[in-house]
Formats: structure tokens, sequence, C-alpha cells
């Protein structure tokens, strides 16, 4: 079977509609469209300071990762939360949380961050919380996103057999599709978003399932490129919507092969399926993401992670996400991950970023206040809204 | 022969000057060094939505082309030109617009832009003005660039032999050298701008048109990169300033592929003729643009549809623009094509962002008030009038 | 002996750590962490417009290198540091310089500038002082730093044999190592930095060195690849900061061949001794040293020429440098070389800019004025003191 009868048969498979509660938020709050559970317990302050970078290692001699423009921000917006004034001494500040304990101090920051509904990404590891855990912490509603690697990666422990695992791990993206409201592939950090565009032909998946399947578990991780392209397509082929992990956020990338320019063809080749395509953070390639979003009916943009650690720069690198990307295109979220203080930071700066960039915009007269009113529920929550029930994708213009 | 004796030979023929009226403006006003024909009809709504976007299909289900930063600066700076209030709705626009006429309509809109003078790429298709017409709808001097590539499909069409082509070509692009004030090539989105640098032995172009020649009339377009290295090239030989499209614009590019970089040993090998090099738009790789006109005496650099499509954030990407770029190299366009407020926003555009840059600048001591007012004159038209007229190549500076 | 072999060797040689004066500044001003020496001559008037740009042939016709954002820079800084009014013309400034004499303005220019020492570059060629002279006409302690191509092309000068090159290329290295600070890399622009990570195999280097010594005195620069890298790790060896060229900066680059992430794979190589990696420059890819030295705690960013070169917004392309980097990596610096007023517009670009920086993020509540106070001390001397004193490598943090 070739590429192209691979994504014919994949294409085929796709033809009935999911099953999922509509995604909505309360007015006036953000729906975080891309986020992660939240510890369980108390961090110490070694672990909390490590949840404010994307390294992998402690901070370099004579330097913390207190002193970022992500540390800057959490002792500015989460102090008040707890009760102490902002930008208090880290040491206060952890010593308030350890007195108030783990649950108490999630419970107050997450209702205090603004936040009305949830899209978790339940794939990482950990001690932290699931979707129901954390809708119960933040009283709000929670939905699901699947994270392919993670689920391929629980299947294969099931499994030395290649037809088995690609027949389990099927039936396993069906199941998913019918209560999760999207994807996630995070091929950007196992490989690269150099990936060949076309679905793999099925004796490549085949062969390259046998090949993995024989190296676990000395090597866990699924990094093979026709494998995650598999996932890829097979995450297309349901129409969900599909998060794209690209630009920075993980250790283990090569930046420049994060590129999402790099994902022009695959981009190209499913336009026709039409299922929407969400490129994630994005930074520092985020023109570039907004860029494909003006361009491709089916991709939309976010900015992630990039706002939280950008900080006091968070409006700016805003501004810039919106030279090119169409307002109704744009999404937000937090990627907030272990720490509730990221959940509180990505939303504020993100509502205060935003809030400032418009009040110049319609105190020059380039936009009106009308329109700025609206942009800001677009991007806020009717985006991701509208989004994630999956719309039905747009025929090609006549030319 | 080799490629170095053909970029011999083609240095050669390009002794004699050619003879052309100078490019001037009316003081205060702009010169719009790239641009399109306007459309000679009324719109629908659809297509005139559809003008507002570099993409070729409809909008994603749920959004418009009007929500977008060229959306927004159309309804602010156009409506007051036909009568209406500044971000009235698309609608009432359209509805006002329809009531004028398409004539009466275009003539108020470009009459309003403050555009004295316009240099006209005639190479797109369509129910378009030509360069009359264009003079006499906005009452201001229209001046030629001529399209290489839809210059060759004109001579492909009327031969099937690579001889007769070749002969035909040059003499066509002569005769253009002697009416228009310059040449463009749209490489970057025909096959990209990662060419070979060197001019093609003519040995290698014969093959290449025989070939292209044979698959006509079922793959129409340009897109072989010999011929294009030989067009860019025969170009350079006339000594006439070349546009040379960059970046985004067009949406069968593959934005990587366009980034003027990749034109940095094409442009080491253009240093000694000299010809004028004009890298036109360079979004989101402008910086780069920049830093190319920065080092080579002969590129120049423009932002074109690029303050157009950023709206309310033009002075800030003109600011990184403004970077690098030496202030005697940027030229001001509007890329402005189809429809004429396309050519009024991207004037305004050009002039608010710039002068609010320049208020910052003075008011903080960093320019001194006379120095911004020169560098606006350059900018919104002295440096295209320099180039337009050809200026002799400087010679190597003494090591 | 394999790469891998090879690596193990210069590792193990760099057991001694080096002895060396610490660098220190008074309270209050700025430690130039990157600079070259003055001219010793008053330079003509064209050749004082040459240092204003990073071009090797002289401005385009119609325009001048004083017109650009160093220009005005060096307009609105020096002049009255010679007691003239800013953004006087370059006629009347140059004539007041000559009138002063080269020794008493550069005297007043770098006892002006804010510049409490100098870390200083000697791998340039050419009529310009050495340390000595630099400290004595400045008044400030100078430091050095020995570039390692130039250091290989003297030793290449005294021997035609491979294995001889090699031994004294070593011995000068450890000498260096004794009392320099630090060590340099142009690699960046003598080939790329899309170099093999690896450390070369010495067979490799043998291989090269020979082959290069028979080239010499033809083809003099330090090109190869091999040879490249053998000296990166040569100095990666001593544990001394290695400074890495990176982005724009000289005419011989090509532009994308220098973006700092090509380093990444090198990076994580060297992670394991450690040795502080300072990526100069960077510029328009700023953003990724930013993101390296984020991600790796061995790497440190600076900006460099950046500043000067981009005047009226050298706050804004600062403000971006400070989205990722840690606000204990990021180093001042001017690159300074030949003209003294490079060393005062290098200085008051950055202290003017980070100033109005941290006004605007103060007065907001995004930065409280203790944390902007401790941070602009952090950047303007007392980063570059913690790392030219080679702090021991941090080890990985258990996962």
């Amino acid at each position: 079977m070739t590429g192209q009868e691979g994504a014919a048969e994949l294409r085929e498979t796709a033809s009935e509609a999911p099953r999922r509660t509509p995604v909505e938020v309360p007015a006036g709050t953000l729906l975080d469209h891309h986020c992660h559970g939240v510890l369980r317990t108390d961090p110490g302050p070694a672990a909390f300071e490590a949840f404010l970078t994307e390294a992998e290692w402690p901070a370099a001699p004579g330097t913390s990762f207190f002193d970022t423009q992500l540390g800057f921000a959490v002792r500015r917006w989460c102090p008040p939360l707890l009760g102490l004034e902002p930008h208090c001494a880290p040491e206060r500040y952890l010593a308030r949380r350890a007195e108030l304990g783990a649950r108490e101090a999630t419970r107050l920051l997450l209702r205090g961050s603004g936040i009305g509904a949830y899209v978790m990404d339940t794939g990482l590891p950990g001690d932290i919380t699931g979707p129901d855990e954390l809708a119960e912490l933040s009283g709000a509603p929670v939905h699901e996103i699947v994270r392919l690697e993670r689920l391929a990666e629980l299947v294969a422990d099931t499994t030395r057999d290649a037809d088995a695992f690609l027949a389990e791990l099927a039936a396993r993206i069906r199941s998913a599709a019918t209560t999760a409201v999207g994807f996630k592939s995070v091929a950007a950090y196992r490989y690269g978003l150099d990936l060949a565009p076309e679905p793999p032909a099925l004796h490549e998946v085949r062969d390259a399932a046998a090949n993995w399947l024989k190296k676990r578990p000395n090597d866990d991780r699924l990094r093979d490129p026709v494998l995650l392209r598999h996932l890829l397509w097979s995450a297309v082929a349901t129409r969900l919507p599909l998060q794209l992990h690209t630009g920075f956020g993980d250790p283990d990338l090569r930046l420049h092969r994060c590129d999402p320019l790099l994902l022009t063809d695959f981009i190209r080749a499913t336009r026709r399926p039409g299922t929407p395509l969400i490129l994630l953070h994005g930074y520092p390639y985020h023109r570039n993401a907004a860029y494909l979003a003006h361009v491709y009916p089916h991709v939309y943009a976010d900015m992630g992670l990039t706002l939280s650690h950008t900080g006091a720069r968070a409006g700016a690198v805003l501004a810039e996400m919106l030279e090119l990307t169409p307002f109704g295109k744009l999404l937000f979220s937090t990627d907030a991950y272990g720490l509730p203080e990221l959940y509180v930071v990505g939303a504020r700066l993100f509502k205060e970023g935003l809030a400032e960039l418009l009040e110049t915009w319609t105190s020059s007269g380039a936009w009106s206040p009308a329109d700025a009113h609206r942009v800001t529920n677009l991007l806020s929550s009717q985006n991701a809204e509208r989004v994630y029930r999956t719309p039905p994708s747009p025929e090609p213009r006549p030319r």
C-alpha cells in the first residue's frame, strides 16, 4: 500500500462524528485549552524552583530560576491570592504556601486564576491530578486531550506483537475520540517537525512498530518518525482538533527543528479532511505559526507557555502574534503543569497583556472599542469553544 | 560555456544605459514603488473579503477575513474617504461603495491615499487596470515594472522551440528595459530562494527551456529553477533595479524557502555589476532583509504588504526594519492589488506608523527633529527616486 | 583515536585551574566583557564613516553610513563629551575631534563612557591599542581574551610541520589560560556554526593541519572546520569562559549559518565539563541565544554590537533578550573596535535602554523596584564578574 492509499484509508475511517460535551465557559472567564495536572503534594523549595524553568538541570552557580520573567510574574500575581503582598521574597511565599498546605494553596490559586474551564492533556506522568481532581480543586469543568505518544507507549506496555499493537492502538484512538475533545502530539521533541508530510504506508508502520517493540523496554519513549507520523494521521482521521507542540518548551528538543513552518506540507496534506490543527506555544517562531493560521483555514494558533515565560513582555509577544493571526484563530492556554501558580500567571499575563494592547489600539483610533471587546471574547474563550466542537471542514474556494 | 562565462557574457550585454523618465513625486506625497492594478468593476462582498487575505480558501467556519489587522485597518481609514464614520460595519461600507460605483469609489480612495506616483508591476492577470487607467483614476503618474516570469510565459505562448524562445525572451527583456523602470522576480514562490547563485550555463538554460516548452500548456507556470535563474541574471544584466519577492505573500509559497538570507550568495555574485536589488515584503524575515541592505551596497529593502497586513502593528514592524536598514536604503510600497482600499491602508499605515516612531525618538532626544524630517523624505519618496534612476554601481572599497 | 577518545583526552588536560586576577568594576560602572582596541591615530572622515558599518564597501551612491541608527547614536551621545551640542553635523564633530587630536578625544570619550573595566579581545590586526594602552587611556583595568583563530595563525607563521604546529598551539593555549580571562572563537564567520559537535579525532586534526600549512601563506586565514573544532575543544578543556561569535557582525559571514541554535549539540556535548559558553551579539537570532541561555546551565548571552547598531531601538531589542534569558545570564559588552565613540554608544544605549525598560516594568507593577535595581547590577557587571572567575560546573540534577 502506498502512502497515498494509506491516507485514503485513514480518511475513510473518519466518517463518523465523535460525541462529546461542548466546551464552554461562564461569561468573563477564560477557557484554558491546553494545560496539565497540578501537583498533589507540597513541593519543596528546590522542586518549586525547578518548575519555573524548561531546563532540566539546576540553575547555574550564583543564579536562581526565580530571577526570570516567570519567577517575577509568579511573585507579582500569586502572593496576593495567598494573603501576601506582591513581590514578597520567594522564601516568604513558600513558607505561606507550606502553612496553608498544598491542597488549600492550590484551591485558592486555581479559583483566583480567572479560568472558567480547562482542556487538559492527561499524558504527563508524576504525582499530579487527573481531570476530576482538577475540576474539584478549581470548581470548573475539565475536558480531556489525549496525548498520542503516551497512548502508544501505554499500548506498547501490553504487547510485543506489531499487529496486535497497531490494532489495539487504533481501538484506543477510536475510543478516546468518543470522550476526549482532541488529541495532542509532541513529535516536535520526540523527533522534530521535519517529518515526511504524507501518511506512512502500512508496511512501513508495521516494520517500525516491530522494531520499536523489540527495543523496549530499554528505549521506552516513542521517537520513531514513521510511528509519529502514523499517530498524527490516525488523529487527523478522527477529525477532532489536533494540538501540535511547536517552538520551545522541553529540554530534549532541538529548537530549530520545532519551527512550525516545517509542518507546511503536512498542513497542506491535511487541508482536505480539514481536521483543526492547533499550533501550540510557537516561540520564538510564533510569527511563523501566525502566518500558517493566516493562510490555512484549518490551522489555529496558541501561545501557551510563551506568555508565562516572557512575563513582563507577554503583551509585547502577544502583539507579535496578533499581526498575522486572524482574530478568530488565536486560542488562549496556560500550558500550566505542576504548580497552580502557573495557571494564575498564564491567565493574568494574557488578560493584562491583551487589555493593555487593546487600550493602546483603541485610544489611537486604530481599533474601535466594540471590536476590541469582541476580539477579547474570541481570544478568551469563544474561539476555543468553536474549535473544540470540531466544525466541519471548509470547502476549497472556487478559483 | 560554464556558469562563469555565462555571467561574463550577460554582464557584457549590459553596457548601454536604458532610457526612461525619472521617477518623481510632488512634495509631501508618497512614491509607491511596488503595486499592482485595481479592479475595474465592483467586487461582491465575498470577493472583497477574499482580497483581505493571502489565503486562497474561504475563512474558517465562524471566522471572517474582516477580523484581521488588515480588515480593521480598512475599516479605520477607508470609510471617511467615502463619507462614512471610521470602523463602520463591513456591510454598511460595502453598501456605500456599491452606491458610488466602482469607478467613483476607486477615484475617491486613490486620490485620498496620499500617493503621488506609482511604480506598477503589470504582470498580474485578471480584470484589473493597466498603468494608464491607474494614472487616470489616481491623477498620478504610473511607471512600469516588468514581471520576469510573466514575460517568459507570454513568450512561451508563441513558440515551442527553445532557441526561438530564448532569443525572443532576450529581445523582450531588452525592449522592456527601455520603457520600464525595473524588473521583478517571483522566484520565491515559483520555486524558493534556495536557488544556485551563479548564472546557469547556456546549455542548461536551453535544455530547461526545451523541457518546459514540451510540458506546456499543461503546466503553464514557470517554476524551473534554471529558467528562474536565467531570468534573474538577464534582468541583472540590464542594470535596472530588480525587485525580488521575499517573505510571505502568496499561498503557493513555502515560507522558510523565502527567507531573503537564502539570496546571500546571489547578492555577493551580483555586487560587481551593482544592479540594485530590492527585497520586497520580507516578513517575518524583515530583519534579515534589513541586514542584507546594511551590508551590501546594491541591496535595498521594502516592507510592501507587511504594513497592510499587520495594521495596528505596522509602526512596530517598521521599527524593527529601521534597526539595521540604512535610512537611505528603505523604500515605501503598498503592494496593493485589486482593491483601491489597499493603497489607502498601505499609505496611511506607513505615514502614521513612521510619524509615531519619529515622535517617540525625537522626544526622547535619540534623534534630532531635523534628521527625523530628512529621513521621512528619504523613506517616503527620495530613496525610490534615486534607485529607479539606476545610479552607477559603487566600486569596491580599498582594503 | 575516535572523537570520543579525543574529547576524553582534552578533558583530562583541563585538570588544573588557571590563575588570573578576578574581574571587577567600581560600583555604578559597567564591565565591558567584550571589546577590541581603539585606533592610535585620527581616522580621516572616510575611515571614520567606515567604522559605522559592518559592510566592507563604501555606502551606496547618495547614501551615508552616518544615516543609520549607529550614526545617529554617535551624534547623540558623543558631541557633548567633546564640548559640542548633541546631533551636530558629522563635519562639525569630526573637525572638533581633529582639533583635540586622537589621543585627547579618545581619553575624553573613554573616560565619559561609564565603563569601569574592560575585557579585550586582542586578536584584531591594525594600528590599534593593546590592553595596556587602553588601560592608560581609559583609566580602567583591562583584561585579556585570546582569539583562538588568531593564535593558531600566529603559530602557523612559525612552522610548516603539523605535529610541531599542534604541539606549539597546545602550549600557547595552556600559556594563555594562565593570563587571559577567557577565549574567543570566530568560527561563525570563518566557516559557520554548522560544525560537527564532537571533538575531532587526533588524526583528523593532524591531516587538517598539514593541509592548511601546505596552503599557507596563500590562504592565510584559518577556515578549516576540523581545525576550528579543535580550537573550540582545546579552549573548552581549559574551563575558561569561551566567547562565541553568533549572529551578524562581519561581512564575510552567511548570517543563516550563524544562528546560535546551530550550536545546540555542541552545547549539549560541553555541558559536562561545564565550561561557560558566552554567545555574543546574536542578532537577529538573539531570542534563540536567550533560549539556549535559559535551558543550558553553562550558556550565557550577550548583545554586543547589537545595541550599538540598533540605536534608538536598543531598548526594544534588549527587551526581547530579556524574555527568556535568566537575569543571571545576560552580560553587557560594547564589541567596540577602532573608534572610542563605539564604547560610548554601546554603554549609553545599554544603560538608557535598560533604565527605560525597568521604569516601564516597575511603574506597571510587573517588577518591584528592588528587583529592578538588583537586575541592573547583575547585567551591568556582576554577571560578568562571576563568569570570568570561572565558577565550577554544575552537576546534573537528579531526575
